[in-house]
């Protein structure tokens, strides 16, 4: 038997960041379907919704069904141009924002672009400050700032503590610092001295021996370096050293860096400075 | 009259970062209410839901009414604990996954942690690949790679390059560089030399001269650098670049890094390379 094909429009005013996060968590409760996914994002005006419309017709008409829409337009001219075309739409304010009003006693806004817009200018600053201060952070390049951090990751090389930085700048607004632990304090099973004033704001990353052989090969292949042997003996060093000094630690063997984030948040108590906050 | 207080739980098994995106997108169209938010990612065990259930009533019975529950919830067992707790509960995949199981014509997964889960080896490698491709490749250090990138950005110094390559990679996958124009190259109103051979890759970025200013103040204050007049004739100039070779061009004023990437993704046709694909 073929397998289904399905053509799948995300529809939004703005970015369609809400559309796609949202529709992509229910695709991806449905397994073996072949999705053509379609991005939409700033439909805006009511000749961009006739064209898009015809656009749906004409792929229902060639996949033999209809297309799923998932949107989040707000627009109820565009809203109720979208709904004539030949599909099933998910509609995420359309479905909510009745019962929320009833809920909250008062008419909701109506306006576009607010889930990922521009907040405000401070919150703009928070962000750009996290990212710059991760980006000289990187690699425990330049210690002296430690003092600033709110998280300092620690893991062997190739550990995946730069993604995981990177990731809680941009999406929380984290001041994230990171430092590599190499093999010269291995044998001394201690940190380096320099890391000592900030203990409390370690968290160290580990994972498999076969992950990071397999990272460390693509990085260089058939090094000493990327050797299982020189892996297992830092993974086995390393973990020993979390916890012997009661250091927190994740790992991070197939878990997405999205959840290696929120795990570390959730575990750190810290608070995210943007976003849904 | 005072303001609304209401307490809001975004309720998952995992991340939470879908239930994260919904509320959030949603509580952004109710103004002049004071939401108090609470994170409960990991919600995975029985135990735990009795405990949640217990702390939403407490939060009912202080607040003098009831919380707000966004819920991406999977398991039976724990999303039935939950609806009986003192709340108004929004749940995502008890609002959707039905129609779709009726749409599609089969069951759903039901399984927990596939939205933001790691979907397999080869998309984390794309993505490492694209974030050290990025860092590599920030403020033109080494534009002899420059033939692997997805996408070249350029602009004045502090017209938002980096963070937008950053997200750009973290993301969707993408391999972005950037390159920052400078003063010596204004009289010539010309391109450096060495992006000529990548002019189909350039996109520039352009912001209002207030907000250059007062980044650039941050930086810098009451420098050359920061002033309004140099300010002005930088992206004066720029401008006049981009027209002139016909550069597509963005102005980031007022917008967030979202919404600049997705822009620039919609405009030049990018191919995402994960992520909801």
């Amino acid at each position: 038997m073929s397998r289904q094909k399905r053509t799948v429009y995300y529809l939004s005013d703005r970015t369609g960041i809400t559309a796609e996060t949202l529709g992509h968590s229910l695709l991806t409760q449905f397994d073996g379907i072949d999705w053509n996914k379609i991005n939409v994002p700033f439909l805006d005006t009511v000749a961009k919704a006739h064209d898009w419309a015809a656009r749906i017709n004409a792929a229902a008409e060639r996949d033999g069904c209809r297309p799923i829409v998932f949107s989040t337009l707000i627009d109820d001219e565009i809203r109720s141009l979208i709904a004539q075309a030949n599909c099933m739409i998910y509609d995420f304010f359309g479905t909510f924002i009745g019962s929320m009003e009833q809920e909250l006693q008062q008419p909701s806004a109506h306006a576009v672009g607010r889930s990922h817009g521009l907040q405000n200018n401070s919150s703009y600053f928070n962000r750009i400050a996290a990212i710059n201060y991760t980006l000289t952070n990187d690699d425990g390049v330049s210690a002296k700032n430690f003092n600033d951090a709110d998280i300092i990751l620690v893991g062997v090389s190739r550990s995946g503590k730069t993604p995981t930085c990177l990731y809680l700048a941009l999406q929380y607004g984290i001041s994230a610092a990171n430092y590599p632990l190499t093999e010269e304090d291995m044998d001394a099973l201690r940190l380096p001295k320099l890391l000592d004033p900030y203990k409390h704001k370690l968290f160290g990353l580990t994972l498999s021996v076969e992950q990071l052989h397999l990272i460390r090969q693509e990085r260089r292949p058939n090094s000493r370096y990327a050797s299982l042997a020189q892996c297992q003996q830092e993974l086995d060093w390393q973990e020993k050293l979390y916890q012997r000094l009661n250091i927190p630690y994740i790992d991070t063997t197939n878990i997405s860096i999205e959840e290696i984030s929120t795990i570390i948040l959730n575990r750190s108590g810290l608070k995210r400075h943007l976003y849904g906050q």
